[in-house]
Formats: structure tokens, C-alpha cells, sequence
């Protein structure tokens, strides 16, 4: 064995005769086994140790402190529930082999590999590929690794495999991504409005013509599930202060690009220049998939917050504004109304900045002004309902099937943020 | 108001007609109040917000992925359980004055505001101030800043105020920082074994002669306090793969130093390069009291992450070795025993090891073979022992009034780590 | 001091040198203190002891085996809020009186102290007098024997004191009555859908001309309050198997009843048989208060389980065989559905049951047929509408601050039960 | 099917065609599904079913209000328990047969189903045999009415089967029995010092020749399980209240029986005149299984407190105080040493007492002054040690594999109880 290159392939060798079966305590379900051998493979690999540094919730912790569990151990604890779904399938009598068990688990492992840091704020403004794109393409350049140990698990993920409730489970609705995020998040912000009978709803799945379902007796437990949801939306996900922070953040961003374009000296982390430099496209990632891979599994977390504090005493004054109020968490006031903001408020809110900038004259304070919206929709009734098994074996719709009124409108917010002045 | 400066004073002005009574989530606890307006504006400083960037228990993750948690949560959890311990104590006709509760709630807030990062690892490698004299030069320059509002604080700090009692609440063998650190320590690894019955406790404490006591009917919840930190020791703070982490990161700081003499080109964050180019000690502090803290303050996870991710590809082999190591988490093999290591161990593995490498005939592996003891107390009978109120008003030692063993021996543990070969 | 009678009022006296500051363990909320030396008066007083043995759910643990709790502990859970929501007010500012706190801690600890046994499904069978009626009365007996300590609580309690939002923290669409067996009866049955947010609901109650609000960033938790009350009432309260031995319970003590007037012989405890054989009205009660609480206060569960466990060889079939089915969990089936049954299918099941009892021909086999149904509203807007706080300090009925749609309707359901056949 | 007798055999067959496969809402584990259909039948046996009212702490609940939990309960939970270890040792791969696991977990399930009413204060006083000795004979009057689908798990239960360590996870210091009643009765109780580990300690559980032994690096969960279990034992199960209402249990059927030989009319639940008036032994047990099985299955919880209420008003003081006193929680006042009471304070007291007694001169006082002691071993080191599977594979013993003290002595505690006078 050559020891320097613990990256490498060769180091997964000397694992062969271990003990994979590990356990790993996780406060949110108390312990995760790991179930197969090949699930400690990934976990040990680079691209999957990198979400250890890459948090769930981005800037959250601003607001929740307690927010700052990672997308490494969010893909384990939605395994940990795959693993409850499928044996509870399996207990109904459902047929679900070996294989395709250890596929819904690699899939459902992997789903957000994809993933970069603060992707939430950043996947349009550092590099420009969709995440669930680069899931792909990491999961193929893994099977490939792996000797095309995940090409069912890939079939899965993509919805190519006849069993239709496998994909379901990793990407629906109901399925056990969202299943372990809204318990997470939860459990990590300290927000008990988004406690979910997880345990109870994965019970009563079931599965009709290849498709999940639902037992009549959890409806309410689905009901809650997307009442919580949609409070967890506006509570947590898109907190008015949490919404601020990252707006900020992708300003910064955005700022970084603009200056780079103007070719002011910029000191950054090498992962991060070479994706401010060059504008990279899902193409150049398919062309030449384990070179971008291996460059964007650099980023993470630390580059970011490395380059925020990096800038403080940048000579831009925008761009050290900003990195100064990311540090010491002086957030923008935010404004929140359900209608689009006049342009009477906006001008106003320019001219009162430009008066407190009295001695920086060139200033472009509309780099400080950021508006938009967002929006939600507690359930969408557009595609892949939930479906209930009524008592009479019966399929219907959830809509249907509900004594009660179920929220499926889209919910837009609109927001405006601005230095506290 | 002048906006490009949100870390000097002034900008506390704006805040003043502020509503400051805010109340923050918190897993463990549910929601902390913030109590007094001052610890609001603490809150807001610089040097506290840096809190937030420092993990409470540095690499602790990489074992349980939950402990993320920060020393900025800490604070706040033990400041949280000082407000029912006072709030006990009042119940129970303790004279104590809104000024005293002030003054204890500012001093266990502060009380770890000079730790730097991966303080457990990096104490004496980085900066050679120890924290406690660091947490006391804070105070002060928060006192100055402040216009004095802390200075009983920081008597109480120092225990030099005569009500001793509120000392103790804030550093002894039962004060608030303990029953918060196990406390949240226990929830967000998950090792439920760590669990103490604080509520319990804080409610059992009284005060006789102005130190703190215990009511005898408490005596069992105080030793299963004891008995879960010594469990919280050895199954998380000095669990063999931490242990293993940490003193890797011990040595590829000491690895950064030794470059560092020898002049070999480093790439450091400005802010970690003045301490590792100076060699500071607490004196320098003293002199310079400002300079230095805002140099310090500088320093945080972010600095020392990003450093160690940044030599990955160091020509230095040592270096890079133990930064892919740690990045990737591939931890040295640790062996741990009751006895020293025997010389001939070491050599065997030292041979190993030159084998490996190959390649590189000129490298010290020695730098790569880690060899130390650790030790814990469960209970020190040396100084400040816990007393019982006994029901017939007496008052007793702990061990005296146990019926029960108290295991108060020192525990060493030998341990010897290297990469796996 | 006369030793042969613990329950009249001399006993009171040997306590008055006690320590009355106690707390209580409390699974719920960890611990519970005992606030002022009246509540624990109170606590000792014979008609408040009773509350142990009535269980808070009935038999509602025949489905939750876990709901065993009982009025003594949910008053207390409902005390200790009050403790909260009072001490929140406070802090916000608005004045409440030492007096007027300790006013509202009564009347909360003893709004349901008019209850009975098993009282959702026997307040009209056994007793025909509405609950709050008793507690009015319990009250003022108290009211006598403390020497008109409990004067004001009497006020607040039948809302004729000035500042109305005491009085609606004792009783309105966010009383904490509702907040604490909310929560202790989701803990109990283990049903986490009923668990909601009330530490924070607590935190963002405030007081507006003398009527209790809520801070606008609480609309979140108000909504998912009403769900998690709707879903407990239909998953809980109203669950089909416990709708179901509630009917059968009620047809048993008709039954009881029926028999009794047909002067059959029955075994009743001497309690029980009082208010069997007198029809005791609300102005008996007035009149002749301190007898008949006495003789009400005698009544618990554990004359009613006894009643039943004592009639399962009873010679008339349908008490035996309501007894039976009651003590060895034989529960009756249940339908439920959204519109009335037909008669035909109850004509049905009538000739079916007939057939089954072949020996015993001169059974009306009626008495095991049960036909009613049950309503719920989430919410009410016809009185009392819940109020919020909006950011501009104006007032808005829930229904028009929130963004989403609040469920005001009443649903009722229809149910059915017979023996399964 | 003959509808007037829910409790003899036939009703079962309806069952047949059911689906058994329920899960039940338990909040101490979420859900607990129930693994076989005979697992279902036994569920729904009335000896089975009686377990419901017969509480697992007795009248611990006049100190932890929420402790009222049963048997029937605590059963479940246990069964819950031996699904995880049973899987988690497969997963190890031991072999466990289907068979050996199902007699495993009927086992289990029965292993306390001879307890009578408050049986840890009565079970020598009603009925004088022992509850281990009615465990079997129930077991083998099922097994009858069960066609012989016990046979195996009686042979476990008896420990008569070679694979020694399934008895072990139903009775020895390690099992599951043991691991459900801590986590339960604290979760009851509130009394987080009882939490333990069970998860942990379950995953860390191994089989070497046919015995159970913990992972070395179990021993910690080991450590504090120990702990656990000795402070609920003086904290709860031994607390002095409780102990003091046990003993005045203890001593109202004493009287009841003395009563009784003396021929002095008593109204007694026919379940219990049986018992009081025959001296049943096991023998008698044996020689007429069913029918006195039958008849001990009459008595629970129920029978006893009804005695009690109903006993208020007799005209034999003795009985009449223990009762009022027992009902209204007035209870004598307890003191606890490490020595026996001298006799001088018992005749001081004896003294006060006749004073305080007046106008009643022929009351014998000494059946008001309880005296005893209570024991309690952490961990015994006499019998069926635990042992540990230490690293290099070798067997210790839990004393010679740990680090720490284990406390294995016997702890005595004399008490004395009388009325507080």
C-alpha cells in the first residue's frame, strides 16, 4: 500500500476484511445502522465525506442556532427511514428482492449528492448546473468506480424502473427525503411545529399497482404532515431573517462575479476561482465529468465563509459591507407583504442610503436594495398525488378522500431587504 | 449614522429604542429569553457573535455527526439554567439583587468567550493563553467598551465578590457551564448516557454560609451527575477516534510551525499567520489589550478549516498527508491501554511505516506516530468539594453523606495512534 | 389534635409549620412547583385528591394503553402554564397583580374539579348536572372552608372580573386548559400529531383593552394548534374504538337505570346507588350544597370499573354482556361514515343478532344496537374569535390575518355499533 | 357463534380471518407492532387482558403523579424490546430459529403475567404465592387452551433450553424485563436520572457459547444502566412516601384478614373473599389449575381500591383510618436510616399516639407504627454475572473489564412509619 494518497481507490483495499456494520448515533432516531457493505463504501468516499461540510440549512443557524446539521447526515437519516419503509413494505407482503432494497437505499443515499454549499442561495450564482443533474452525474461516476454496483440504484433515482414505488419513496410527495428534512429541521431548530408522525405515516404505506399509497386510517397523519410542512416553509425555510441573511449572501456573490468580470484583484479559494472564472454548463460536466466533479466536490462550506471573512477589508466597499454584516450577523431589515413592493419605496429607500454613504460618493447603493419573492405550495395537486387506500380497497385521491379542506394553493411573498438605516 | 462600519461602537446606538426582550430557539431547552437589555448587546458584539463560528467540541463530529453545536449556543444554554438556578434560589428566601443576577448572568455568559478554535487540540499550539485569562481580558475590554456595566460581573468571575455562592453557579463542580455542556453535549450526539436531571438539580441547590449546597433528597441526581460526565469523558470527549482526529490536528499544527521556522512557503489566513509567525504570551495581552483581542477575535473553525483543506496538496508530504487525512476522514488506528506503550511497539511500527513509503526516502514517520496519555476525574475531593444539606440542617461532604461509592481516583488512559497500515 | 378524621378541616392545621413549596415530577413539562401555600391546601383538600382516580380520557386507553393520566395531573399541567402565560404577561409589561396571579392559578387549577367519572360519556347518565356547574359549586364550598380566600378566582372563573383575559386563560379558544391536556394527552397516547407548540403559543400571548392577542409571528403556531386539536379529536377523543366502549359504557349504566326502575336487584356501591336511585338536579345541589358534593365527591373510576367487573354474572343478559364485553376488551364494531345509516341496515343487523341469541328469546337485542353521531368544529368564529397582534399594532380575527384557510366548519360523523357477528 | 360469552374459547374463531398484524401507539418507544398471530391471540386472552388494571408501580403514583402505567404495558414494551435484540443478534449472525424467536417473545410477553394487584406490597399478604410460580402455571394453562404453541417458550421461560442466552434476554441482569421497566418507569415517573441507554446496550449485545455477552465498548452503557436501575430504586421504587403507602397497604389487608378470622362482618369483593378467607398455596394451585387460576385472574387493582374506599366508614378504627388515609393521601410521615430504630423511640411514639387517641381506649396504636427495612443490590456478583466481550475476543467479567468502581454490595435501610402526629 502507498500511503500517500488516502483518496485514491487503492485505500477502500485494505478495508475488505473490516467490520462495515456500523452503527452511528444520530440524536434525531437514536442509532443508524449501516445495512450493507457497500453503503460504507460510499460513505467513505470523498465525494460523500464532503457533506460533512456542506449544512442543510445554509445560513439558518442566524436564526435557529441549533441549525447546523449537514447534508451528510441528512442522507443517513433519510437511509434510516428507507430502511423502516421497505421493511414495512416487505412485513405487508409486498415484493421488494435484496437487490432492489440495496438500490432504494443507495439511491435514497445519494439523492442530494449533488448538492454544493449554500445551495439553496448559491446554485444559480457560483455554478449553474441543477443539483439534482450533478446527482446524476456524481452517482455515474461512483457506479463506474464501483464497477456498476449502483446502476439499479441509478434506475431508481431516475424513475426507470418498473416498480414505481421504489422512485416514490426517494422522490415524491411523501417520500423519505422530505420524511427526515421536516423531522431534522425540527429537531435541529428547536421548531415543534414541524415535528411529523414520520414513524406513523411510513406505517400505513402501502403499495396499489406499483404505486405508493396511503392507509385511510393515516390520513390525518398525512394532513398533519402538510400542515407542517407548509410551517416549516414559512417558519423556518423562508424566515424573514433567514431570507435576509441569504440575500446578502447571494448579493456578495453576485458582487464577486462583477468584480471579477472587472478583473479587480480577488483572493480566492482555488476550488471557488475556477468556477467564478469560467461559466460551466451541464454539457462541460457530462463532457469531462470526473475532472468538473473532482473540482466542484472541492467547494464546500469553509470556502465560502473563508471567502466572506477573507473580504472584510476588501477596498470594494460593497463587497466588504456585505462580508462585514455576514460576519457580525447585521442582517437587512426585511419587509414581507403580499403584494408586490411600489417603486415610490424603493426610490426612497435609495436616496435615505445615500445620504448615510456621505463620504463615498461613487457608490451604486442599489447593490444594497434587494427584492423578490417567494413562494410555496403546501401540496401540489399538479402532479404525483397522494393517493389514499380507502377502506374498500378503493383508491382515491387525497382531495378526495379528506373530510377536511387541504391547502393546495401556491403562496407568493414578496420581500424586500435593505440595510437598517 | 456612518454605514461602513458595523463593527464599532456607534452602531449599537440605532438598537437602543429597540425592542431587546427576544427570545431564541433551542432544541434542548425549548425557547431562552434574553433577560437584561445589556446581554442583548453582548449578544451583538463582535467578539461574542465570533461564538458562532467555534464549535463546542471541535472534531468531536466526525464520530457523531450531531455535535455541531457552538460555544455562542453554549453560552446562551448556560445562561438559561442561571436564570432557574437564581430564580430557585429566590423562591427559597436567598437574598440575591437584580444587580447580583445581572452580574452572574453576564459572567457565565463570558465565561468561555476566550476560548479560540479547537481550543481542547489547539490550546498550547496556536496561541499559549490559556482561555481562562483570555475570558478575563474580554471581560474587560467589553467593561471599557461598556462603560463599566460589568464590572461585577467580573468580580463574580474572579471570585472576589463575598456572596460566593455566585461564583459557584458559574464555575465549580456543580456550576451552570457543566450542567449545560452535558447536558447539550448528551442531546446533540446523542449518547443518551449523558443525560442528567439538571432541572432536578438546580431545583436541590441552596445556599449556606454563601456557598452553594445541595438538598440531601437531590443526593442521588448528583451522583448520577457525576457518574454521566465521567461517562460523557470516556465515551465522548475522549472517545478513541476524537482522540485520534485531535491529535492529528495537534500535529499538523505543530507540522505547520516547524515549516513555519524553517521558512517553507505557507499559505495561512492572515489572521492565524501573526500568532503562528509571534510567539505571544498573556503578558503581550496585557499589554496590548485591544490590539491583541481583535487579532484573536479574528481567529475562528473557519480559519483552521480552511487552512487544513488549503494544504492538501502542500509539497510538504507530512503536511498534505495529514490534511487529505483529515479532510477525507481517514483517521489514524488508535490503540488505547491502562499502561505506557512499550519502546519496542513503536519501533515496529516505525518500520511499517518507512515501508509504506517507499518513495520518499527522506521523511520523519515519526511526525505520523502520536503517543500521550489522557486522564479524568469524575470527582475531585482536592478542592471545592459538593456539600449536602442534610435534613437536620448539618452540613456534609459528599462523600461523607453518600451511601454510595464515589468514584474520585484519577483515571489515566494511555494511547498510541498511527495511520493504518 | 383528633387522629380519627384526616378529611375535615382540623387536619389542615398541623401543616400550617410545613415546608408547602413543592414540586412535583412531571413527565410533561419535567417538573411543576407548587406556587403559592393555598394551591397546596387545595391540593391536600379531600375534593381535589378525588381528581387521582378519574382518569382524564376515560377509556380511551382500551386503543392508547399509555392514557392513563387523570384530572389531578392536567390541572396541575394546566397550573403550571398559567405559571408561564402569567409570568410572560408580566415580563411584556401588562399588570397583573400578585392577587390577580394568584386569582387566575386557582381558577385554572380548579376549572374541572366539577368533572365525574368517565364524565364525556356518563355526565348525563349518571348525574344530570353539567360539570361547570359543579365546579362553581366545588368552588364556592372551597370558597367557605378557605374563608373567602378563593373570592376572585370565582370572579375570574365565571368571567365577571374587569380584566377579562384572566378569565380567557382559564377559558376560551386558547385557554391553557386546552394547551396543557393538548399536550399531555398527545404524550400519554404517544400520538405525536397532537403536539404543538405551546411553549411558544405562551410566549407570543399579549393583552390588548383587556382581551387576550396574539403577536402576529405566532400565526404559525395558531394554525397548527387548531389542526393538532382537530386531528386529537378525531384520532383520539372520537377514535371509532373508543366511541365505541364509550357507547357500550353508556348503554351499560342505561341499563343499570332501566333495571333499577324495574326494581331489579343490583349491587351498586352506596355512591353510585345514591344518584341511581334519587334524580338529583342542579338545584338540589344548590340547595343543599355541602351534602350533595360530599355524596358527589365520593364518586370516581373506581366505583364505575367496579360496577362493571361486579355485573359480569349478573342474571340480566345485556348488563352481563355489556359487563363482559367491557372487561375483557370485547368491543363492539364500529362504523362511521359522513350521512345518517338507513334503517334497513339496522333492521339487518337486528335480525342477525337475534339469531345469534337463540336461547334466550325474550332479549330486545336493541339495547346492543347504537346509533348516534358526533360533531366537531376546529374553530369557531361564533364566539370568542381568536385575536392577533399584527406588526402595526393593529387587531385582526384570525380568519383575516392568516394567508391561510382556517377551518371553521363543523363536521359531524355518524356512528354505528353492535356486537361483532 | 353464542354471543353471551365473550370470555371461553369459541370467540377466538372469529378472529381467524382478521388481520392481527396491529401496531400500538406506545410513547415510550412510538409504536410497537405485534410480530405473530399468536402473539395477537394471547393479547386478547382474558388473563391476558386483566394485566390492563393492574398497575406496574402500585401507589408510586401518589408521588409521581404520572406512574400509572401497567402491566399490560410494560409487557408490550418488553416484547418490543426482544424484537430489536433478537434481530440485532441475527444480524450478527447467531442463529435464531423463527421458532426459538417467537418462543422467545411469547416468553417475554408472559414472563410477568402471575403478578397479582400491588404485588410487590401484597403478594405475600393475599395471596402467598410467589408470582414467578403463577407465571408458569398461566403459561401452561395457555399452552393447553393453545394446543401445546407454548410448549417451547415455557421451556425458554424455565431456562430448560439449550441456547441459554434466550433465556437470559427474558430473566437475568441483563434483560429485557429489566431494560423496558427502567425506560418506562422513568419516562412515567419523570424521573430522567432512570433513563438509560437501552438502545445502545441492545446493539452491543453478543452471543459467545450460548450465553449473552456486551461488546467491550458497550461497558459504559453497562456502567450507567447500573447506575440507573440503583437510583430508581431509592428514588422511586423505594422512595420513602411510596414506601410509607405500601406499607400502610400492607397493613389495612393485614387487619382485613385479622378481621376476618375474628369473624367481623366485612364487605369484600368476592375475587378477594376467596382469597382472605382460604390459605391458598401453590400446591392448591397445581392440583386445580384452571379454577384457581380463574379465580386469581377475578382480582386487580380494582378489587383493592374498592376495599379501600368502601372500608372508610367501617366501625373498626383501625381499618376505617388506614382506609380514609390511604384515600384521601394522608400518609404517614418515614424515616429511613442505615441502623435499626431503637426500641425507646418506638414507645416514645406509641406514647403520642394513645394521647392523641382520646376517646377511643381499646385501640391497639402498634398496628400504626410500621417498622422494616428495605435492601437493594446494584449488581449482584452471586449469580449470572455479566460478562464482556473484550476486544481480543476473551470473556471478563464485568468487574474485571471495567476501569471503575461497580458497586455490588447489598445496601440496607431501615424505616419507620407512623401518623404524623
Amino acid at each position: 500500500m502507498v500511503i500517500n494518497s488516502p483518496s485514491n481507490k487503492t485505500t477502500f483495499n485494505y478495508k475488505k476484511a473490516m467490520n462495515k456494520k456500523k452503527i452511528i448515533n444520530d440524536p434525531v432516531y437514536g442509532f443508524i445502522s449501516i445495512p450493507y457493505e457497500i453503503i460504507y463504501d460510499i460513505l467513505e468516499h470523498p465525494y460523500f465525506q464532503r457533506l460533512r461540510r456542506i449544512k442543510q440549512l445554509g445560513l439558518t443557524h442566524f436564526v435557529y442556532p441549533g441549525a447546523l446539521h449537514t447534508r451528510f447526515h441528512h442522507a443517513l437519516g433519510a437511509m434510516h427511514l428507507m430502511q423502516k419503509a421497505i421493511r414495512n413494505l416487505q412485513y405487508k407482503g409486498i415484493d421488494i428482492s435484496p437487490e432492489e432494497a440495496e438500490a432504494a437505499t443507495i439511491a435514497i443515499l445519494l439523492h442530494d449528492i449533488g448538492h454544493g454549499p449554500f445551495s439553496h442561495a448559491l446554485e444559480h450564482t457560483i455554478v449553474n448546473v441543477h443539483h439534482e443533474d450533478l446527482s446524476v452525474l456524481f452517482m455515474e461516476q461512483l457506479n463506474e468506480e464501483f464497477n456498476g454496483a449502483l446502476s439499479l440504484a441509478i434506475k431508481v433515482f431516475k424513475n426507470e424502473y418498473p416498480k414505481k414505488f421504489l422512485h416514490q419513496l426517494v422522490s415524491s410527495q411523501l417520500d423519505m427525503d422530505r420524511m427526515d428534512y421536516l423531522n431534522r429541521d425540527s429537531f435541529f431548530t428547536g421548531v415543534s411545529e414541524g415535528v411529523i408522525g414520520y414513524d406513523r405515516i411510513i406505517k400505513m404505506l402501502h403499495v396499489h399497482n406499483d404505486e405508493i399509497v396511503v392507509e385511510y386510517k393515516g390520513i390525518y397523519s398525512i394532513e398533519k404532515f402538510l400542515i407542517a410542512r407548509r410551517i416549516m416553509y414559512w417558519q423556518v425555510y423562508l424566515h424573514k431573517t433567514v431570507l435576509s441573511a441569504e440575500q446578502m449572501l447571494i448579493r456578495f456573490f453576485e458582487r464577486i462575479k462583477f468584480l471579477s468580470i472587472a478583473n479587480t484583484p480577488l483572493e480566492l479559494p482555488s476550488s471557488l476561482h475556477f468556477f467564478v472564472k469560467n461559466k460551466v454548463s451541464v454539457t462541460d460536466f457530462r463532457a469531462n465529468r470526473k475532472r468538473y466533479l473532482d473540482q466542484f466536490a472541492l467547494i464546500d462550506d469553509i470556502d465560502i465563509a473563508y471567502t466572506i471573512k477573507n473580504s472584510i477589508k476588501h477596498p470594494d466597499f460593497i463587497l466588504a459591507y456585505l462580508a462585514q454584516c455576514l460576519t457580525h450577523r447585521r442582517l437587512f431589515k426585511t419587509e414581507i407583504q403580499n403584494t408586490e413592493f411600489k417603486s415610490d419605496l424603493l426610490q426612497d429607500i435609495r436616496l435615505k442610503l445615500e445620504k448615510c454613504i456621505t463620504l463615498k460618493n461613487d457608490i451604486d447603493v442599489s447593490w444594497l436594495i434587494i427584492k423578490g419573492s417567494e413562494s410555496n405550495i403546501a401540496y401540489s395537486t399538479k402532479k404525483d398525488e397522494i393517493k389514499i387506500l380507502m377502506k374498500d380497497r378503493q383508491i382515491k385521491k387525497l382531495l378526495e378522500a379528506s373530510d377536511h379542506i387541504i391547502d393546495s394553493d401556491i403562496l407568493v411573498k414578496h420581500f424586500l431587504c435593505y440595510p437598517k438605516i
